[in-house]
């Protein structure tokens, strides 16, 4: 069920009876009013936590570049949550949650901009507290992509991607399906937490910017491949652990409502199965790291292991065992491991390995969600009452959607910028480093060699 | 309304009313119960995301001293934070709340000492619950002094100072607004959550600091400037999101409840404006930055900016609206690109730039709560009620009155550290850093050059 | 009272109680579902706080070891935390909770494996939420020893041992007090939140541990010891403040509720003795240090010191005053700075200092909680109503089990490894460090001498 749904549901569970009178309507309103109290919060808390996956995001970037870029990477990090935030209220929530929408749901049509909360007790939450919850999953996206162009890209040129992708790509691909659009009603295709609307958004985003951007000066030379260590490994550790630490409340806030005996049973396993798939992505990579690269262990491997576990539950972290959970987490993992090199071997150059973790087992995670359900392998029906069940075919159209509109349009706005401002700093900035070059403030001015 | 004013009318509302009986009366019990533990609720998470601002000076502060000094930074990060807990309890929290009061509410008369919380369903929160989530408070005024003071402060100097601060100087302001004092009373001053009461207080003993110590030998050559770049930007940009991040619960459980249907719109609404300034901060000061310096974009003015914008902010965060608080952001951004090098003009050395951020920020977030209220330009009135409405007359007086106030009883406590055990290190210790003169234990012995 | 019957009773109070019908029934029901969500929703937030204390582990441990080892200690400390949660998944929560129990409660027989989360309104919140907030605490143990062992063994060895750790050694233990067992009814055995139960486990397992793999290559000559300064010490100092910010979700909600005016009152409570306690310990550390270091501070003691003073609360958070938790900490902060320099005399390598910190004040804050009770001199008593009073003696036993039981497994699994894997790196592989020899990543390629 899309995110739509379940806020119309709840809406409309909590509009007063007519007919009702006296005791009654008050403890329906006591009833509604503590349920309204009760979703904001969680909208509150669950986006604080996910707010500081930008944290997360801004240690394993700037501790995955080299020295020489990462007071740049840094300030990235810092100024694209900004320009998300800005964007998202400007104009990207009211894509996302359209007025109305056209061509069948695939272009939302935006209602008053800027968007201004209007608190009601029938929409059962705070304006301002979804506002927020949903501003910081934009956020998410636009990191991503920050990550894989790392280290070459213009800082103003990618601000400026951001701003596109925060007030239109994402929110159009949102409004398909939190958003009540085109592929929910059309599809049921099944995304709870953003497995393609988050994070294969970001990712395709990022693919087709480090294409059109090309590699680090010096990253390839014929078939090889010239290895450009991270330069802060722990900083890094810790980055994953916030990101791990934030997806409880990504996946488990995306329950959307925690006061009943079923919702909060629902964010508990939600908690328990978003652990074990970070923990199957960790192991899986670990071990077949070990496997292919002779005992040793690439500590960034297991990072990205557990980020790409995440990931993979991400699109139905209810549904699943704890066992299964692991599973999906671990195929995730082995995913990354195996995408890493693939994306050397086609000269995709992705700092931070954004696009393995994100893309890669965006599509997994989304795909598996159709295991979940009853006549996977049938063409999407409706049910009895209206609603179209969740198929493998439902959940590729998402995928294959979301990935040629995200790309097409990507691939415009860093077009764009390639022939006007251009995507990229000149060589011998890139020689440099960024922050000599750029910020004129170097990262680790006592310790670079 | 004073957080005073706050809690006696939550308070009120939550005693038994005589005459009812039975039923009545268990209901009653039942919703104070409920509404008791919520606030509390409020009190201990808010707080416990307050806390986390410790870590977040301690990352920012390290990351801007030079290396040779960045273990001690830490060390007083940490211990500042011991210190203002125990004072806090032994002796500041009865003067912010004093028991009664002499001057005509300028000076709080505590009760007894050391606070001991006694838990009294009447009073509407938990006592302990109330106690935590104002020590974290000034826990932040005195992590600001640090920043500012770093470098060359005496460890058991500064520490003697923080005591005083915490023990005193703080709560004697708290006292006056938040403790339903003077400036509540007399003037209608409104400092929601603390642009003044935390961030000026801790920025004004900072300033006379670093006034009485003197700057960092070095860095002032007639009208040159020195640069001494900080030794680790990610950490300080950590730093940056870290207190972004507890922000939300400095400003957002300073609105004291979330239990009903207008407080938690309200707290849901302090959240999107809280986000808002420090994204107005952030980019105002990237943009005025690139302006400046011939597109040069110096990542600490970023997260200054986001400091900045924050602060300004804080003295209402509920009233403005979404563009509105962009705009005061903005200008506490703009601000702080400013502020920073007229301190260097004026040859005081502040490391970290605490200065612009919490006491210029403070300063004019603090003035531009009156634009929100009607008669802003009129002096100070009470209405109907007998409630004095806020006017820029009565925010002024609070700003002044806490300069004069803070500045005073600092000099006092920096010159007789002064002329006792001497406020700053010998100049053999300065040049070799603090940290091998004073802890043994140098920040990075591997990598600094 | 053990964890065990505070389930038991909140479970108890929550069945429905027959005879009663229609409104009365509802009320009940609806009571029953608001204390299940409350407490569910503690566990999850708490849980979710204690979790990121893995965050906290990993930088004060990549801080502490030399840069050569600082990228094998982040491995390895995300990989103990899904170690960790699978095998306490697959049988560790089994044996701590389990179906029956032998040998007078010495021996839990666990039920289903692996485990699986069902829900009842009876059992007073939500199975999954549970397994969760036990979990995050049996990784906390397992930090514990990583810290030890550091710069020293073999990354495959030392998951192994964590596999047995979590999956059989602390549920043994934690069987005996939280799974209602031997200590919990025979000795009266307290341990709140797990001094003894989390932090000396851990303690002991890494004792034995630094005692058979024996102490990094260097390090003692003779009767001379060679110090081995951590790598990046503001890192460490970071740890410290993440891991005060995680306790406050191990103590404080290790209450399992907080519905209640009682125990949101006790929750508040711990909150502020859980940080006095932090306050104590640094402080007391400080002044030591400069007592017996010709003034000199060490900040990695201060940083210890509030570890010391957080396990030293961690087994009574809520008895003692706010001045008795100063005290009790204090005396932790002390134990730490007198036992680091006795460890080195036994020539027992402790690379982070975690036995003090976790095993030494493990013990005494377990010893500490028969103090807040009455009878405490007295031998083990049973109550009017069958319970076992808290005494020295109860508290001593429960120490001595866990070191015997602790130790002896310890020891076992330790020496299989020792002659079957091997437990350490070659001389080589050390002396080159782990990270170019086991990772063929090194934590900061481009800073280390």
């Amino acid at each position: 069920m899309s995110l739509w749904m379940k806020k119309a549901m709840r809406g409309a569970m909590m509009l007063p009876l007519a007919g009702m009178a006296g005791l009654a309507a008050h403890a329906q309103d006591a009833s509604a009013v503590s349920a309204y109290v009760d979703s904001s919060y969680l909208f509150l808390i669950g986006g604080l936590i996910v707010m500081f996956m930008a944290a997360g995001f801004l240690c394993l970037e700037s501790g995955l570049v080299r020295s020489k870029n990462a007071s740049m990477q840094s300030l990235k990090n810092v100024a694209l949550f900004s320009v998300a935030g800005l964007m998202f209220w400007l104009i990207g929530y009211n894509i996302a949650y359209p007025a109305s929408t056209a061509l069948g749901g695939i272009i939302g049509i935006p209602g008053a901009i800027p968007w201004s909360g209007e608190e009601s007790l029938d929409t059962g939450y705070a304006a301002s507290s979804d506002w927020f919850f949903q501003m910081v999953f934009v956020a998410t996206a636009a990191s991503i992509v920050s990550g894989t162009v790392a280290e070459r890209v213009k800082l103003w040129s990618f601000l400026i991607f951001v701003v596109f992708l925060t007030a239109f790509i994402y929110p159009t691909v949102v409004s398909w399906e939190w958003g009540g659009g085109y592929l929910d009603s059309e599809w049921g295709f099944s995304d709870f937490a953003g497995s393609t609307l988050v994070h294969s958004t970001g990712g395709w985003a990022a693919l087709v910017g480090a294409i059109i951007i090309g590699p680090r000066a010096g990253k390839y030379f014929g078939e090889k491949v010239n290895p450009m260590p991270g330069s802060n490994i722990p900083l890094a550790a810790l980055g994953t652990f916030i990101l791990w630490f934030g997806w409880f409340g990504f996946n488990g806030a995306s329950q959307l409502a925690a006061g009943t005996f079923d919702d909060i049973n629902a964010v508990a396993k939600i908690f328990a199965n978003t652990n074990m798939a970070a923990v199957g992505g960790v192991l899986a990579a670990m071990i077949l790291t070990a496997v292919l690269y002779k005992g040793k262990v690439d500590p960034t491997m297991a990072f990205n292991g557990a980020i790409g576990g995440l990931v993979s539950i991400t699109a139905e972290p209810l549904a699943p065992t704890m066992g299964g959970a692991v599973a999906i987490g671990a195929v995730g993992g082995v995913l990354v491991v195996l995408t890493v090199p693939l994306l050397d071997k086609l000269k995709i150059d992705d700092v931070v390995g954004a696009i393995p973790a994100h893309l890669v087992c965006g599509i997994w995670g989304t795909l598996i969600v159709a295991a979940s359900y009853g006549n996977a392998f049938m063409p999407p029906a409706a049910d009895a009452v209206g609603a179209i069940g969740v198929s493998y075919v439902g959940q590729l159209v998402g995928i294959v959607l979301t990935g040629v509109v995200v790309s097409a349009l990507s691939a415009i706005v860093w077009m764009v910028l390639k022939v006007t401002l251009g995507v990229r700093v000149s060589e011998e900035d890139e020689q440099l480093g960024l922050d000599r070059a750029d910020t004129g403030v170097e990262a680790y001015p006592e310790f670079a060699s």
